[in-house]
């Protein structure tokens, strides 16, 4: 088969083609070069999709919850695209088998898209190609965009963090080893959600996270992060969700809306700066490492010395000594 | 308390003083500039230690793994320090915890030395911290420094190949799925060990590892990975991987030795390269990003085309122009 040019596909992403988002989402997921400027291209003529970020420690049942969402969404007509990446997930090592399993139900829908994302390599890289995922979807015309990510790990919970509306999953019953790491995402939430309040210790966690956040500072924005009783076996508490994401997003139409949008785009722009930076750097770093290597597996040099070394001549500091 | 300079902590992890070890290694984890020129110094002073990675996917039993090593070691004499990064555990988010579950049988033993470390922050940071703190154990005098990783994400299994021998742990009952993911893992390891071998079905496991291996190419130091497997429960086949492992140790004497030393230093160089350019990216990062940020959220511009502004003007790039 031959080669699409990415420039190509910009169109065909934008008449909704499955093929040319499949094959442009690829492109963006493996960082290759000759698709950046199509990429850029899409980023320009996104901006529609409302985007939900659903983070939460593992166990916490995001995926189920997920799978309810989209149902219920879809159900109201609209079109939902789902963007997963979860590395503690057995699926994320293997994205194909993690999109079949959840693809089941809703394979045939073309009103449906869903995508598992490989972890593996830098992790700047995975937050700027995600979100380079989410605009091809938006351009390709999605309503909303689900970008699930698990809460552990800085880089996981600031991808959540680069969305409209950012839900925070809690589960009853995962114990305080967990509740003590849930604290650093707490504050990220838009809306918090209590899963699986089939459950009978359910309504602890519910009045535990209540609690805990009358403590905290209202934003300046004025939004006061509702927390939601959910239960998927049930159909219990979605509808309220489903509001409260619809408040949420009203609640951007201001200058809230405004400031969200310049910290979604400085985070990326951050992530996006650090993959071509580090991928400048390969070059120089292969042509010199083999002495250093030398030296240093001698132990007559140490990393930061040869490392700043290194990093002196990338930046043309070294050029003034 | 008043600040204790690093470069005096050097002496002091030198003769072993716990105080001065988790000192500085706190430093090291946090990636204080202070600290640098006292870790360089540490790490020209170390290579006498043998470290050991060990990783696996979750679930395969790398922990409990560890803990019987720890012991089976020190009942020889040997002294131990390990270091657990594993961000799928529900520890990592609270490295305390861990410290004090696993901690627990041998907290009074100078002997044994355990830290977590937390995975938030840069990846890469993650990689070249973690070495610098088996370099402080190594001067600080432990025989053995094992080092934990979980075998899900490229930086994970990287940081445990950059060991003098790498186990890579495998369990019975952990499905296709896994064994997808495992496929990235096997071929970094030095010796393969099957957990859980009380289990019925471990035999099964066994034998798939075995097959699988075989169709495998040896390496170009004449090493074939044994496997071996191991009941934690039974205290079965641990004293054969202390015997590989010891006899591994002895293969790596001389050139074999030499080359893994080289790679290892190469991948130090490399991730220590890579922290320091993104904290010298970092304040041009903040000057630029408002105006970026703003034409970026107006879709006015790209993330592609505004980080490669930004990048080509950190390296001198722009002023050709």
């Amino acid at each position: 088969m031959a080669y699409t040019p990415s420039a190509e596909l910009v169109g065909r992403v934008e008449k909704g083609e499955t093929f040319a988002v499949a094959r442009l989402i690829s492109r963006a997921e493996a960082g290759v070069p000759e698709a950046r400027a199509a990429i850029g291209e899409i980023y320009r003529k996104a901006g529609r999709a409302h985007v939900v970020g659903i983070t939460g420690v593992p166990g916490s049942g995001k995926s189920t919850l997920v799978g309810v969402l989209v149902k219920k969404l879809r159900a109201t007509g609209a079109t939902i695209a789902v963007v997963a990446i979860d590395p503690s997930s057995p699926y994320s090592g293997g994205s194909i088998l993690g999109d079949r399993i959840r693809m089941a139900d809703v394979a045939l829908d073309p009103g449906v898209f869903i995508r598992s994302m490989a972890t593996r390599g830098a992790v700047g890289g995975m937050a700027h190609a995600a979100l380079d995922v989410v605009d091809i979807l938006d351009v390709a015309g999605f309503d909303w965009i689900v970008l699930e990510t698990v809460g552990v790990g800085q880089d996981e919970v600031e991808i959540a963090h680069a969305s409209h509306t950012t839900v925070v999953v809690s589960a009853p019953g995962l114990g305080d080893e967990v509740q003590a790491i849930k604290a650093g995402i707490l504050e990220i939430a838009d809306i918090h959600v209590v899963s699986k309040c089939d459950r009978s210790d359910a309504n602890r966690t519910l009045t535990d996270l209540k609690m805990m956040l009358k403590e905290a500072m209202p934003g300046d924005s004025g939004w006061r992060p509702p927390v939601v009783g959910v239960s998927a076996l049930n159909d219990q508490g979605l509808d309220t969700l489903l509001e409260a994401a619809a408040r949420h997003r009203k609640a951007l139409d201001g200058p809230a809306g405004e400031r969200r949008r310049r910290h979604i785009a400085a985070f990326r722009l951050a992530k996006t700066a650090e993959t071509l930076v580090l991928e400048r750097l390969k070059p120089l770093m292969a042509t010199c490492s083999a002495d250093a290597a030398q030296k240093l597996s001698a132990r007559h040099s140490d990393p930061y010395s040869e490392a700043n070394r290194l990093v002196g001549e990338f930046t043309g500091e070294n050029d003034h000594d």
